[in-house]
């Protein structure tokens, strides 16, 4: 960007917003450069802005436009795909501070809020009502509404609930020449004309800014009961899993630890990984007859030849399985802090349909020994999602290059086996080449129409989602 | 049309699709003319085709394009907003030959199929794989899959199992060029891109001709255990609903009749109607405590000064109660034949936030006093969703007019109540002049652009879901 554009532009954002909203430091310029995702490009913001009105957003989108400047709206940057990395020379649209919770409505079981609302404040503030958001991505304690809707996140419980997409009922979105536009609805069904609610849900941010969430809630959920169960090999936990699910049981999480993950926590001295295994699969229930119901996926897995299968008999034995679920990421510090070198991790996501579940793990543990990398893999199993991680040394140009053809050859082997290249973390830029792999021509070029659409002049989060 | 054209295009069509797949005899092109909405303008098609096979679609499409012919896509005609009538000219798409079930596949919990099964027969064939879809529109013996796509139909058992919209997993559409286009997946979870297959469902066959779907499966559900509630008001019945819903029960059936209705079905002489009331609301659980949950839901409906409640004591009690949700349209027929002249109805469908479902029945009454019209009001209240049914003598020009302006009085109704014209029949051509009433201004030309960019010359279902 040039001087006398960036001038002017400063002076129309300081006219429109208050001063602390607009950050040209430094140190917030590389703050809100990239998010959480690993290989980003991210280029650098001209400034940072964060709005705390609808009527700011319009400000600075209109202010953008006038001078040809691109947008990025951004959350949390917990995102895992580039979505939210700035672009060179852009604004930085920072959601953070729109963070109200505008309405709980417990008879029409719905909440009302500003995009930059805490995920688990959200659930936090609907709980005190006796509700529940169910959505729990596993950065819910610190991403936003917003982002979650933006990139259509999902989480452990989604097996049971459904994701994030699922509890969008309503959306006010400021479209890329500044108009505020609703869409949706506050009744529990609608279908008057064409459903742009979901066309804007996992957009991220290339079609409209989310401004106001209207989201459908749900009754609180019931304690849950948990199992875990030992396996000597992720083809037996992939048969249990296949038939918890033949059997008709609905688990509330269905969490799949590949034999990496396993000794990682094994080594970390969990009692309940003493042993080892070679995959290990937890699952939960919150159905009314949730004991009836763990018993009987425990029968399931003894019959997939299961190690063993340690069934929580109270309340306090179960939220000590599910606890397990949590030491997958401590497990994983621990070992990298062993480690040489300036030693990172990347989350990958990818999902295939359910029966194809082992074959995934199966391939990805080929493609650790093939380049040489540790890679330990955890799943949402009852959804068919995988999250491989891959832990390396930055500082290393062949590790670097390692993970990141590792990066590749897992979602290839996501697509071979008839699945997609993103389950929940969205496309941003690092996935960008590979949904030309996964979507037909035709269906890419509408995509690109619908982009065209919506921002004819390319100013929201350019080169994101399509190149 | 001229002559000119039709010779050729029927050729065309011939030449391309075996003969008994064109059908231009009188009597078809009566029988194909309209869905099943009252009031329709349906115009007159110059043929009616049945293709088996996509690339026969394919032909229609591009024999239709070549003469500048528009196509009106068709299932069994249950519809109720003139979204399947004809218009002058066209031909009209019957897709009810491509009847064929794909694949079942327990394992993913999905199925694939063609769009002209039958919702109860695509039902029947999952439910013998021990599997359930759940989608159950009023017409569900008759209707296909293909139309509930296309209307985004919904059911009595939304309320707990959610709309077709809910499952459908990926499609196949021949778009209005001729080119055959797949969106979705066959995973659970997918977030690769903008979201095609949402904006296909509830599309009403204005931007691509459904030639197969993957929809989800669930696991067979449990029996039901029903109760049947009689109130002395409508707001005694809503009252009984928030309270339900707010205690967090999460029914598989929650139905009210108005008053009428409830006349009406005592006047049949059902004995759970013996002694009429205002209001009656039929009330089913299928979880795995229904016993327990019905106690507690009938317990809310004494507390709401309900009149009398039966709770049915096990399986054959509670079918008779579910059974009499059933008499409605047999004491409305009843009740139709007790009137003099051509007697016919029409089934409206708004749908309003649920706490102002009361409100909206009471709207409903005045508006029969208002314009002397016979309405019988039934409605899925735990979803808001209501269909008032006008009964009316149709060779009267008078009572027309009345029934359409009260058509249009329960939607304004709707509107104000901060509902929707539509809850689940769609827009069609009925409520097309309402959408810009429901609709922003700016909402309805993306509605618009979306329609041009999918189909640019206007050829697909013209004149439907938008002027």
């Amino acid at each position: 960007m040039t001087v006398s554009v960036e001038k002017p532009l400063l002076a129309a954002l300081r006219e429109a917003l208050p001063d602390v909203a607009v950050l040209t430091a430094d140190d917030q310029l590389d703050l809100h450069s990239r998010d959480a995702a690993p290989f980003g490009e991210a280029g650098r913001p001209v400034a940072v802005v964060r709005p705390e009105t609808v009527e700011q957003v319009r400000e600075v989108i209109r202010a953008a436009r006038a001078y040809g400047v691109p947008v990025v709206p951004q959350g949390a940057r917990t995102g895992l795909a580039g979505a939210a990395d700035a672009v060179d020379g852009c604004l930085v649209l920072s959601m953070v501070r729109m963070d109200r919770i505008l309405e709980i409505d417990p008879a029409n079981r719905l909440v009302r809020c500003e995009p930059g609302v805490v995920t688990a404040d959200l659930a936090a503030a609907v709980a005190e009502r006796g509700l529940c958001y169910p959505p729990d991505p596993a950065s819910w304690e610190v991403c936003t509404i917003g982002g979650n809707i933006a990139t259509g996140a999902g989480g452990l419980c989604c097996v049971k609930y459904g994701v994030t997409a699922d509890y969008v009922l309503g959306l006010t979105v400021v479209l890329a020449d500044g108009e505020v536009l609703r869409v949706g609805r506050r009744t529990v069904k609608g279908v008057a004309g064409y459903d742009l609610t979901r066309l804007f849900v996992g957009s991220e941010g290339t079609l409209g800014v989310i401004v106001e969430a209207t989201l459908a809630l749900r009754p609180p959920r019931p304690p849950a009961r948990a199992l875990l169960a030992r396996f000597p090999s992720a083809s037996a936990a992939g048969e249990a899993v296949s038939a918890i699910v033949r059997a008709g049981h609905v688990p509330s999480a269905l969490e799949l630890l590949d034999r990496t993950t396993t000794e990682a926590i094994s080594a970390l001295g969990h009692p309940l990984f003493a042993d080892g295994g070679a995959a290990t699969l937890i699952v939960a229930s919150d159905a009314p007859d949730a004991a009836e119901d763990v018993r009987a996926m425990a029968a399931l897995c003894r019959d997939a030849e299961a190690l063993s299968v340690t069934a929580a008999a109270g309340e306090a034995e179960s939220a000590g399985v599910l606890e397990a679920r949590r030491m997958v990421l401590p497990a994983l510090k621990a070992r990298a802090a062993a480690l040489p070198g300036e030693v990172t991790a990347f989350i990958e996501d990818v999902a295939v349909p359910r029966d194809r579940l082992a074959e995934l793990i199966d391939r990805i543990e080929l493609i650790a020994g093939e380049y040489d990398l540790y890679i330990s893999t955890v799943g949402h199993a009852g959804d068919g999602n995988l999250h491989p991680t891959v832990v390396f040394d930055r500082s290393d140009p062949d590790a670097v290059r390692r993970a990141k053809e590792a990066y590749d050859a897992i979602m290839a082997a996501g697509l071979e086996l008839g699945g997609t290249i993103t389950g929940e973390h969205g496309v941003g830029t690092l996935k960008r080449d590979w949904l030309a792999r996964e979507l037909p021509p035709r269906g890419l070029r509408l995509q690109r129409d619908l982009k065209r659409l919506f921002d004819p002049e390319g100013l929201l989060n350019p080169g994101k989602v399509l190149a």
